[in-house]
């Protein structure tokens, strides 16, 4: 896979924060002219680097020329002194490379709570400026996970009128997953040139459509950021409301539901992908709170586990998600295509074999049906396993 | 224990629903005169014995006489022919007494979605009837269980002017346990007399102050349902406003407490009974919203699990709660009354040791304090441990 994107250059290091021998830190540097976007954590206790790269975004007079990523400590928890730590951080960087700090946007995931030590990570910065190169993503995509057990690397060639530009990014998270964002960092680049308030613009809506349609366990993470850079070295220029801005947002919001899918993919003790869709409801808003409801579940998460078409607790999640006046009556629930539940009760047409076939697959549709309006909305997910509390009761130790 | 309340018997029986040689059917006969009220599930897929238990205490003329209650089998999901089965198991019991099914309550809990066999049920009530007594209680408290493992009946005397009453209640309930009000059964009565109004108030605000405060796993059951009976046997007549009103009130609630701490520490999988308490916030709901984000947070569950004082992921989920201008830095979080977290960061007099030697207890005390007002919540709840995972993945197989 060529994923290479030009302007963009990926350097890692092993800092040794938290495991030795690791590679734990990236800095990723964008060419002169290139302008980035970004969206963070909604979560009130908002990580040290993420309020220090918000900063940054809105008081530089430059764009960020380099993005700054360890693993090991979220450094989030940390109260003036991770903020001192993320700072020095920058400066370091901001020091070997002869910029400003301002134009450094720091990124840390891992443990809630310790102190990070800005020592190490200068120490290590020569080495990742030492390696940064524009085949770096896959290197730089394994160097960002935590509790992740694949690297999360989507690459695509878009074309427009003729011109070629490309589109690569990188996320990671596998824990700590829920809309707004999750416990996830993504960094994406492109070569093609994009002005400002359409770069704010196409960030947000690809984010709403991919990164927030997402959750493992329903716990939104104090560090959750993801990032737009577009270099602009391709010669590509995509102005607003131009077909090819239609063109491009499209490419790049598939990319982001293809990141966003390999995290629930590889959400901590996931053994199956499950897409629920809600249909018919009265707003998206409304859809989105059964579906939600349903995939945080833990009743229905262990009946995926077990494989068990336990629709009864599909059911009991969609009557207990809030909406008003609910027809129980109207609800219809289908599973991998199978209509297992309709009028309140399970199909007439259903078989705890055809049941039981539909759960065996991997991948799971939920298709809950509320006949009440026109509008939609569906959430990816997984199941919740032995191994999920495995890897969340044993983390720290 | 002398759990007896003059007025009420009750009776058991094995119908053989999901398991043979097994108690599974409870009638409690009340004697004439006495009085109940009775609260429900909120779920918009209200079971069968729900539906038909609201309309028999709507449109019935006469008080009920009869409570029947079966277990393995909820009796919803099953549309018209549930409710259909509910009412031939209402009227069998009217026949065999020579009452009307009108007066009869029914209760179900169990799996949804299997159609539930009023024949089985009808074949096994005289056995019930013939077992009917005064100390029958306790086997009733046993019958009632479904995941349960442990049998939950509670029995106080209260002395009012004097005068002795008694108010004895059992209880169900060990997953899809969550406020309002959780997967759960209770029935309380009292030999004192209390008015219908009264009656309710009384129910009302105690639920309140009990069931509707703990929570396994958050999600609300289809069946859920507690009853008061008041049948005055023992002379002691309560009224509206009085001081016995109030000492009663305190003496019922403290009971019902009990009981819904009784279904937390027995909760599917627990190994921790856990109170969250929120003190400070602006209003009770937002203290609430606060107590019930941290008590649903799989990853703080997890680490209740593995006795890990990882205090960032509370933290976190405190961020999370959708407080709005939340100031973090005035937060504080206390683990059984030591320091951890305060201005958003770990308390300088905390060590990991202390942290330890705090979680290690099976009876835990999470204090989050917001400071922006005079206003506190508590919630009750559990870890998430691999036993969740194994009782809710295999229930059905």
């Amino acid at each position: 896979m060529n994923t290479a994107v030009a302007g963009v250059k990926l350097g890692v290091a092993q800092a040794g924060i938290k495991k030795v021998d690791h590679d734990d830190l990236v800095v990723i540097a964008l060419a002169p002219g290139t302008r980035t976007s970004a969206l963070f954590t909604k979560n009130a206790f908002r990580a040290a680097p993420v309020q220090l790269a918000e900063t940054h975004l809105e008081v530089a007079e430059t764009q960020p020329r380099y993005l700054l990523i360890n693993t090991g400590n979220a450094n989030a928890g940390t109260g003036e002194t991770g903020i001192q730590s993320a700072s020095q951080c920058c400066e370091a960087l901001a020091r070997l490379t002869d910029t400003d700090a301002g134009v450094v946007l720091p990124f840390s995931t891992g443990v809630i709570g310790e102190p990070l030590s800005a020592e190490q990570i200068g120490a290590a910065l020569p080495a990742a400026l030492h390696d940064l190169r524009d085949a770096g993503w896959e290197r730089a995509a394994g160097a960002i996970l935590t509790t992740d057990t694949r690297a999360k690397l989507r690459s695509a060639a878009v074309e427009l009128d003729g011109q070629c530009c490309t589109i690569t990014g990188i996320a990671k998270g596998a824990g700590m997953i829920c809309p707004n964002m999750a416990t996830m960092l993504a960094f994406v680049a492109t070569d093609a040139g994009i002005e400002a308030p359409l770069l704010n613009e196409m960030l947000f809506a690809a984010v709403k459509a991919s990164f927030n349609r997402i959750t493992v366990d329903g716990d939104t993470s104090t560090n959750d950021s993801v990032t737009l850079s577009a270099t602009g070295q391709s010669g590509v220029e995509i102005t607003a409301g131009s077909e090819q801005a239609e063109h491009f947002a499209q490419a790049l919001t598939s990319l982001m539901i293809e990141l966003a899918q390999d995290i629930v993919r590889d959400g901590e003790g996931a053994s199956k992908f499950v897409e629920i869709r809600v249909t018919g409801g009265e707003s998206e808003a409304a859809c989105d709170q059964v579906a939600r409801t349903v995939a945080h579940s833990p009743l229905v998460k262990t009946a995926l586990f077990a494989s068990d078409p336990n629709w009864g607790r599909i059911l009991a999640a969609i009557g207990r998600a809030g909406l008003e006046d609910l027809n129980t009556d109207a609800v219809s629930i289908h599973l991998n295509g199978a209509l297992i539940a309709e009028q309140g009760a399970r199909a007439a047409s259903y078989t705890e074999a055809k049941g039981q076939e539909a759960m065996a697959a991997g991948d799971l549709v939920i298709d809950i049906s509320l006949d009440r309006g026109d509008a939609e909305s569906v959430i990816w997910t997984t199941d919740l396993s032995y191994d999920y509390v495995r890897i969340n009761a044993e983390y720290r130790t």
